[in-house]
């Protein structure tokens, strides 16, 4: 399926429950009629004192937020109080962007002539970038490993997000075999200095588990049995002190999409894993230069 | 909440689960942008040899289904095979009818393609409609008891629904009290020669039990112990032989709504009930004049 296509219609699906929500959300997305133009529904938003809002449509490239305010939403006085407060707190806390409130309790022609006004907004938003020369279009390329190829950098800060494993492989020109249905957790990397190519998950898998601390500067590697952990510890220590890693943090969004994100090289931290009793990364770098393997190998880890 | 969007949203999300067929139906709607024009989720076609198909979207001011092909229809050559004889099939039974296909293993440009050819379509038939003075806008208001109000005759095959037991009351001008949380059945009908409106439902409910024969020709009425059926039917013998009903039948439509449909005039029928011992209703009209009572009745039955 077309990836694009596939992330409007799991929004869709995601928000169906919520029908006023739901219906607002596919006629802004279908009559604003703009594939650049990326939705996203929901957004965090900072209130301050370490409380979070969750908007309910949301523009990334604008910095456009949308609040759909159904009827109940007016039925109750502490509730429309509450909501006041919330509003207050989330236009206060993200100054330079814009929030937008769709009053639902008119009939379906009041409800499409404010879906109007946001659309004409957006489109004059738009507009004002493309003139700029700032608009950077929806781009469901950047998912594809053909996208990152010819760079000479990658970088975690480009929010490198790949689809599949092979498509780790394709962008390293390192062939990653599975054996039968099973799929390999890492894959041998022979760039000078490096040892393989990783993706661990925040999940138990056989009983192993990783766990990633201080936004991604350390990976942890444990078995749920201590004595495995140590022993897994010592091979490391005898066996591969030296040990580099290019890691991709392996996650499922919200809309279900598996992801294979870029967050950098590790080196595994012989000093801090005595300390820990188990193994753990550190990443030494959030690039890597040169990535690409001009012959490919053949060898899963 | 609006009817209209109520009725939308339900479809919006009843066929959220089928991401793609989802998606296409909201564009359709959206982009359509008429809230004149009636849209449909899935129509029943006689496929002759009393075999039934469901078309995906249909439109019934115009006679126009949709069908969308997801990838899958294109993956396994038995389905292939199998669409196309269904195909064929509703062509054949929907002779004066339009069927319309989309193929779904495009990216998002190619099927938005599709479905502008279809709104064209669409709007170029109702364009000629309206030139020809028989278009006739999808109207909600035939849901409300006022739009009926005036009319001198309400006939079974005008397709009346109501929503609630108020609105029957608003319709013939007799108040129907709620006993605290307790809906009656039916309310007394002081209008010569009748006794009561009656809305019953084809449901169990505190083990007495309503069903429709026939086409709604005949309504029978029992309780599961069959004593007290026979005791109910010897009441009807002995004090009201000649009770007469105007009858709505309630049901839940699959989208979820409760709609009471006026489906005529019933008489307890003696002779046949008393050979079937249990109450059966008759229908002796489907239609009933001077219907709206002049002053209001405040008792329930």
């Amino acid at each position: 399926m077309d990836y694009k296509l596939d992330y409007i219609s799991r929004i869709f699906k995601k928000t169906s429950k919520k029908r006023t929500e739901n219906y607002i959300l596919t006629r802004i997305w279908h009559q604003l009629n703009n594939t650049n133009i990326k939705i996203c529904h929901q957004q965090y938003v900072n209130r301050g004192d370490g409380k979070y809002a969750l908007t309910d449509i949301f523009f990334p490239q604008f910095d456009y937020h949308i609040e759909v305010n159904e009827d109940f939403h007016y039925k109750d006085n502490l509730k429309k109080e509450l909501d006041l407060i919330r509003a207050n707190d989330i236009k206060t806390s993200t100054k330079d962007h814009i929030i937008r409130f769709i009053d639902c309790r008119g009939n379906l022609e009041q409800i499409h002539s404010q879906v109007d006004k946001i659309i004409e907004e957006i489109n004059s938003i738009c507009l004002e970038q493309k003139t700029k020369g700032n608009f950077k279009p929806w781009d469901g390329n950047e998912l594809k490993p053909e996208y990152w190829l010819n760079k000479n950098t990658l970088k975690a800060s480009d929010n490198i997000n790949l689809r599949t494993i092979d498509d780790i492989g394709t962008l390293f020109n390192v062939e990653i075999k599975k054996r039968g249905f099973l799929k390999p957790g890492a894959v041998k990397y022979p760039k000078e200095g490096y040892t393989e190519i990783w993706w661990p998950e925040k999940k138990k898998k056989n009983n192993w588990v990783n766990d990633f601390y201080e936004d991604f500067k350390y990976i942890t590697e444990e078995h749920i049995d201590d004595e495995k952990s140590i022993s897994h510890l010592n091979y490391f220590i005898k066996k591969s002190p030296n040990c580099k890693r290019v890691v991709f943090f392996k996650y499922k969004d919200e809309l279900g999409f598996n992801f294979y994100k870029f967050v950098g090289c590790y080196e595994f931290s012989i000093e801090i894993s005595k300390k820990q009793n188990k193994v753990i990364w550190k990443r030494f770098s959030e690039s890597i230069d040169d990535f690409r393997i001009k012959k490919p190998v053949h060898n899963n880890v």
